[in-house]
């Protein structure tokens, strides 16, 4: 489908959120899990049951409730619900974590009368106080809203901001929504994140086509972005969508359309994370053009996505563009200076292997902007890719050495 | 050898240097490439060639200096010094840079009357003010001494500690000496780091054994280190060694103790380059230990070593170690909770799957000390493998966001 269609046809919804999606209530609640004494139990639920796909973390020490997710979504096509608590991860509990996920799912199962699944954020390591989580469950069944600012504030762990967003898509005369609603903020690189994120859509949509439409998106979205380069126990992504009824099944077309409002969705999301990213003051996004393979496009965009030299650099609004081509050079792909070309905000700094005399007050007040756009032509192919990177800076620091997260 | 008798044979000499093995001579001045006005070159010279050998930086924008050595040693075998300039990489600087090292190397072979190699290190991608070292050199030449504490002060750029060892080796009746310089502070990861180290015997080496040797000992010294996962385009450390006249051969157990003694040297040389990691406050002493092969062992002790998570929990004297088993678990290894146990400073947390109840009181105080030692059993085969980190302070952030080095 031509992007001028999509276009035409998505539109942002002004304040939208997950629950701009019809079908859908939410509440939130405090359980005392959280230390601080926020916000830290979300219930969201479908009035009838949805189809479901989801995404996990790859990280070895998945946590028990992406454990017990996974196992649930081997026979199980469709949920009425999703709990999520936040201030603990419920990741090397053991034993009894496994125990503590199943109480969560069978409390959250009778509470709103169906199947659902349990998301977990927050300090690995630390069993969780199943006794509040539950007692904070059954509270949170009795108090659901059709809409519900915070179920958003309730995910957040490091987080300062609230990530939800909601797209309409026209199709066939049509109005559908999607919505979604995400945390993260340390801990994030492809595969996938310290993040959760729950998006869903009262477009029609058959349970065999969601998994390809999140990987889809996840893939051009969550999987694009770095903030550490590390990875959590945790990290969940779910998809629901309603199931269509007898006739009311999308055209190719109309699946196209909402396919590409729920990447829409995503994006936004992904790009939220980024820009709340732990102590982050500016982000960079690298392109890297022309590599040989889509894996050695990856590896070059990630190695200067995880670079610390780049992005303290990027922190201190410092041009020190050596440090990138530099980490292009350590991602162990086959590279030479003579085939290279680097672009800082559209100036030519290196053009294949020499250096270009660049405004440096130019270049300066380039890498002293919000966003920055860096573009790496390495010459050995085809492949382009792309990659939303945060800085590294003394608050990142601050943030994870001072506090347990 | 049993290590008693390597032990018995192999002592470190107090306030050692690598002027401390006889027939070295070195010298040091300002050229003024460092805008500081610090020392910024060295020279160093024995008063006969030597046998040498290398290795270099795997990193694909190896700089002009690591290429010319690189050509050099195709066919060269003996050297008589090497020159090394701070301040200045000459990397990722082109046509314009190879030449200037070539100029540097054979100003330096003129001005010796032998054979050299050049080393560079300091900020990429500026060309080399050549004019301002060939004078150095020039100058440096005329001002040789028997002992230079200048030569390991006029290598360094971010570091704060010189870096300078030496050893003496009892091999048949015969004492013989090791002596290495160094300097790296950032960029530090295997492969090698932004590093430069000389290595220097008068212990009669033949040039075919001096590469294992070499090899053996950067294995276990500057590939087991690291700072913050960079590499550089400049690493390289050298090796030089008496040749054999006729007769003095060392034997198969003469050439062990030696070969033990060059390990020595850079091991100490490797640890004083991680205690003196930029910004850093306190190292930590990773082991993992059972895991199936070595490329597992050391992917998993990567994956710690080089986690932004752990690295600012070490650095908060946060025994957060969840974030240590969360690490491993990202490192694309296959690991099971299960067969995990975890050690800090020998008081096991988590043990084949389950939390252990520790003393909080005596984990903080293990976390607080200056070097904190961290075991991790990984329970899939024999394999153990160790690896010294720094951790990731604000301070770092600071001198590599201000600082264009």
């Amino acid at each position: 489908m031509p992007t001028a269609v999509a276009n035409k046809s998505i539109k942002p919804i002004a304040q939208g959120d997950l629950f701009s999606v019809p079908g859908l209530s939410g509440s939130a609640l405090k359980t005392g899990v959280k230390e601080s004494g926020d916000l830290d139990l979300a219930l969201i639920v479908a009035d009838e049951p949805m189809n479901v796909a989801a995404m996990f973390t790859k990280n070895a020490m998945a946590a028990a409730p992406v454990q017990l997710c996974r196992e649930i979504l081997k026979d199980t096509r469709q949920i009425k619900g999703i709990v999520v608590n936040s201030g603990n991860a419920n990741a090397l509990t053991g034993k009894r974590g496994a125990k503590d996920a199943r109480r969560m799912l069978e409390e959250t199962e009778t509470a709103i009368a169906g199947k659902a699944l349990v998301l977990s954020t927050g300090i690995i390591g630390v069993p969780l106080p199943i006794e509040k989580v539950t007692a904070g469950i059954k509270q949170a069944a009795q108090q659901l809203r059709p809409t519900c600012d915070d179920v958003a504030e309730a995910m957040l762990t490091t987080d300062t901001k609230k990530k939800t967003v909601a797209f309409e898509v026209e199709v066939e005369g049509q109005t559908y929504r999607v919505g979604g609603v995400a945390k993260g903020s340390g801990m994030i690189h492809p595969n996938m994140a310290t993040m959760l994120a729950v998006v869903a859509t009262d477009a029609p949509l058959a349970q065999e086509t969601l998994q390809p439409v999140l990987k889809r998106a996840v893939d051009d979205s969550f999987h694009r972005i770095s903030v550490d380069g590390d990875t959590s126990t945790n990290d969940a992504v779910v998809l629901m969508a309603k199931p269509p009824q007898s006739g009311s099944a999308l055209s190719a077309e109309g699946t196209t359309l909402v396919d590409s409002a729920i990447g829409r969705v995503c994006r936004e999301l992904a790009r939220s994370i980024v820009c709340d990213a732990e102590g982050s003051t500016r982000v960079m996004d690298i392109e890297v053009i022309g590599a040989a393979t889509i894996e050695d496009a990856e590896r070059i965009t990630e190695s200067v996505a995880i670079s610390s030299l780049v992005k303290t650099a990027l922190a201190g609004a410092n041009p020190n563009w050596g440090r990138i081509i530099s980490a292009a050079g350590n991602s162990g792909v086959e590279l030479s200076p003579e085939q290279i070309t680097l672009e800082l905000e559209g100036q030519t700094v290196f053009e294949k292997g020499e250096v270009i005399a660049a405004d440096q007050s130019r270049l300066n007040e380039a890498f002293g902007q919000d966003r920055v756009r860096i573009r790496l032509t390495v010459g050995t192919g085809p492949v382009t890719r792309h990659m939303l990177a945060s800085d590294l800076s003394k608050r990142y620091v601050e943030i994870n050495s001072e506090y347990t997260t």
